[in-house]
């Protein structure tokens, strides 16, 4: 399969992508990424990030031409007026859109055409642990449940490898699961 | 201190918030939050969430009135077309979302009065991993750096034990550095 015989599949550029792998694993420094994020507060539970540059393969990317801001914001009864999804919100989001992309790529590489990727995420949490109010409740999600529903022109047996190896390879899944080193730094004034 | 004398601080509703509080303390199983996304891929790596309805304080909110729709995408050297911020700069942002608003909230509770919380965040990713070009990466960030500038009426050892107490209270902190079990149901067609 080339890139002429085969341009896309699933919206994704096939061609493109082994070139991609192709080349990384030639030149295993290209694999480098740095993804940035600034975030300002504005009142209350109001603060907004603003998105763009980040690193990658070897340059700092010229590409993205526009900003992204997300606005975060907390529903009435955690004291907010609902200016955004609240940021344990953001997560479920950034772990349903990371594995939904993996399903999708990992599909095009199998040359699965898929018609449909739904998800329905759930997290449970006990605000005592947020809120200060007790220490024995985590202050995060027990625990997180994820439904998909996949569609597509392969056999289930089939579906369901791709969603498997989706997950093996999703980002946000193995920081989600594993966790991730954080280092705080604060300035003052 | 009462809502009456000291209705607000940072924008948080100060009174409300001890109340609250208060009512938790006495009534632990109105602690019992369960927050949901739903996700829907569009095309390649573009997907979108809808967000509203969670479960609070013993019932389904009837309290926010609109949907958030956010859309995920990648930028050009990962296939995309820049439809949206991709997943790991989401889960930044929740994180950066999360400790600031536990910054403002802690700082309200110490009648202390910001007047700017500003953060930078990275990320750093060999995306071998998740490209599933190599097993030795890890698929998502191997470090996250997070830098704040903060800036109150407050001495300088004040504003940073706000921080402190902020980070051991953070929801996003909690799960993004220690993890979360995660279960995946799939259905098929």
């Amino acid at each position: 399969m080339t890139a002429v015989q085969d341009p896309s599949r699933n919206g994704v550029a096939t061609g493109t992508m082994f070139a991609t792998l192709d080349l990384i694993k030639t030149q295993p420094e290209l694999a480098r990424f740095q993804f940035r994020v600034a975030n300002r507060w504005v009142a209350g539970a109001h603060n907004r990030s603003t998105i763009k540059g980040f690193y990658a393969a070897g340059g700092e990317d010229t590409t993205r031409t526009g900003e992204f801001h997300l606005d975060a914001g907390e529903p009435a009864i955690l004291l907010g007026t609902d200016t955004g999804p609240n940021p344990a919100e953001y997560l479920l989001h950034a772990l349903a859109a990371c594995l939904t992309t993996s399903i999708v790529y990992v599909a095009a590489a199998r040359k699965v055409d898929l018609t449909s990727v739904e998800s329905r995420l759930t997290g449970d949490m006990d605000v005592r642990g947020a809120l200060g109010v007790d220490d024995e409740p985590r202050n995060g999600f027990e625990r997180i449940g994820v439904s998909f529903r996949v569609a597509g022109d392969a056999p289930e047996a089939k579906l369901r490898e791709v969603v498997e190896r989706a997950r093996r390879r999703s980002a946000v899944y193995d920081m989600v699961t594993n966790g991730v080193p954080v280092a705080i730094e604060v300035a003052t004034g």
